[in-house]
């Protein structure tokens, strides 16, 4: 493993295995759920947890720059200091690099309200497999100067080039943060719940989550969290941010007031101190770890039309019966992304050919994503069939062959092997 | 002119100057102020005018997808019909197309809010060159599975393929809507404000755009409009969109308020009416059109870093002296984007002369963009060194050199001639 500093101790490092055909694996927090972060034989690892500077914040514009082994909880302390806070959040923040973050484009808990990273990443600075240093780290809202060079790093899973620098837009940080925690009686009451919301709560709605009554029983069992809303076969986590906690509050209690009287929660609580937000957060935030507890899990990361999201779980747990422990459905409603997760007490061939590729063809019969926000990676490389067309990977191949012509930069990850 | 109805028939068209190097000049409403939609010699215009229908539109998730050659106006109103509204406004809107939109990845007055449509865009269909139609008309918010594809064509002016068709996510229609047209006596001031209303109306703040006196006297000698707020030297136009009438009309007061006493602003007024609010937006809107009636216009669209903004106008003016007729700045204030125009009685070499490079060079020295959102089609196409390394470039064509290897579509254009 090797750890450099700056971007041309990089280059250096890329020179050098270009010319001898060495692979490398660049690796961020390696917090990675589909094997994109580690090594799959005898690559070189490129950590960029060396990497650590931030290099500008401009107070009026909230534009960071900072090399790509920022950790991304540090940035966001860093910036909320000054009255902002990174656009993008997720459970991994306390060990997830920002590189790594534009590497796989991460999705996560503020993608709602900020957008994705192809909108809030302004520049980038990129080494490419040859060593040469491609800076795009551009600080501009808008720049339409030729083509847009570092969409094509974004989210390419380290395999087009190693980004080391990044230039970012942080959102104001809202004066006022609200949660509301909704038990809800059926999907239906999920979704409905959703619109309502959107439609009451408008431009201060943050977050949308939602989980199953099985994740909350995951979480009670495994973690000894305990929520003060139960019984419902659904949960939904509404957050909202504003800049006015008096008019936040009144929007978020009249739309509670509508939930209510109109029977789509049936128990709910809500928080506006910071200790009991984090702790309503952690129901929806531990589910992963509480997960690891149950046995082996299987992954799926689901990007479905909201209104089929659940049928998926729903299908799955009727097809597997009682070969699998636990089959659990949560995510970020919101967005259209379901976390599908099923345990079991120890991994098994059968059962993973019971889900694959059944997950995936029902997933493509939606035309949905059959990844979302997690990538490829190593692990679903060759199903990328299913969620885009062959044209397409035949492009993408190209453009693979022409900025890494020998293959070195994440070799074995994200593209299926060429037939 | 060809005039395609469907994506197949592009294909043909394609396919057949491909196969005898026919040049193609992709073309949508030809609103374009970098001359990227007009032949330069030769070429076959392809035109997607009879290209207008919608295909889809999904009511909870508000994503719309129709063909490339659908007016933006119209299609505004169509959402607007089931509450929602298009993510981008501009002044062309009654002609450009929304493919020509995505093509150029155009800008405009409601970026500040929804972002750009690198964001906003989740799908497109391209015909490539050599006339094969790539589908990458995905209906989703988030998909992680393979290079972004779509992302190389978004902004691409028609140099690597075709734009067939879009779908877009559309924001929610805001329920309230309002104005406020102030005057400040220096940009300082101006910037003031800006920050001062950014942090008291938030996430309800939907533009900030600003005009010089100039502007306003042109818009008034041409056009005969008149603005209720005169005698200062700078204008900027405040827009909120927000969920909740009251709460927004208490946010807009309250900065108001604060904007007044502590001398940001010392006239002013407000509109909460459609037709007040359709007229203040006029004196902003109509300044391109008032500057064609004073004469020739050189037209700049730049992107630099907001403190540096109107120091560009102020010394172009310097330098021109009286050799210019009008040097007037407005533009985008809340993206850091200025159109800086330039108006004498006719064209002359020698006027040119006198601000290019200066203008360009002037922006390369703060970072800034030489076309933040125009493009750089015909016009601006040897300039593109100012605000991209020469290793991006050099990228760019070996891209553009990879999907069109005949050079066949938009020639001449964006990029500059090969060395």
């Amino acid at each position: 493993m090797l750890k450099p500093q700056t971007t041309a101790e990089v280059s250096q490092i890329l020179r050098y295995c270009y010319e001898r055909n060495l692979a490398v694996n660049p690796q961020g927090g390696n917090t990675g759920l589909v094997g994109g972060s580690v090594p799959v034989f005898d690559e070189i690892i490129l950590s960029t947890a060396l990497m650590n500077r931030i290099i500008s914040f401009d107070k009026v514009s909230g534009i960071l720059v900072c090399q790509a082994g920022c950790i991304l909880e540090k940035l966001n302390e860093y910036v909320e200091e000054q009255g902002f806070v990174m656009p993008l959040d997720l459970g991994a923040k306390g060990s997830c690099h920002v590189g790594g973050n534009v590497a796989t484009n991460a999705g996560g808990l503020r993608l709602l309200r900020y957008g994705s990273l192809r909108g809030t990443v302004l520049g980038l600075e990129v080494v490419l497999a040859d060593g040469s240093a491609l800076d795009c780290l551009a600080s501009l809202r808008k720049d339409n100067t030729g083509y847009d060079l570092k969409q094509l790093f974004i989210g390419s899973e380290g395999t087009l080039g190693v980004i080391t620098a990044v230039s970012i837009l942080c959102p104001q940080k809202p004066k006022a943060v609200n949660l509301a925690f909704l038990g809800c009686q059926s999907f239906a009451k999920v979704l409905e719940t959703f619109t309502t919301c959107r439609a009451m709560l408008g431009e201060i709605l943050s977050a949308y989550e939602f989980m199953d009554e099985k994740c909350m029983e995951l979480v009670e069992r495994h973690l000894k969290l305990s929520s003060p809303v139960t019984g419902s076969p659904f949960y939904v986590l509404i957050e909202t941010s504003g800049s006015n906690s008096t008019h936040d509050e009144e929007k978020l209690n009249n739309f509670l007031e509508q939930a209510m009287s109109s029977g789509l929660a049936t128990d709910g609580t809500v928080a506006t101190d910071d200790k009991k937000i984090k702790a309503l957060w952690s129901l929806r935030e531990r589910i992963t770890e509480a997960l690891t507890h149950d046995g082996h899990v299987y992954k799926y990361d689901i990007s479905l039309p909201v209104g089929k999201l659940y049928d998926l779980v729903t299908d799955t747990r009727a097809r597997l019966g009682p070969r699998a422990k636990n089959v659990v459905g949560y995510g970020h409603l919101g967005d259209g992304n379901l976390h599908l997760n099923i345990t079991a007490e120890s991994y098994s061939h059968s059962l993973l050919e019971a889900i694959e590729p059944f997950v995936y063809e029902w997933t493509a019969r939606c035309n949905g994503s059959i990844s979302a926000e997690h990538g490829l990676g190593f692990k679903k490389k060759q199903f990328i069939g299913y969620s885009k067309a062959k044209e397409a990977v035949l492009l993408m191949q190209r453009f693979k062959a022409m900025l890494d012509p020998k293959g070195i930069l994440n070799p074995y990850k994200m593209l299926p092997s060429g037939s």
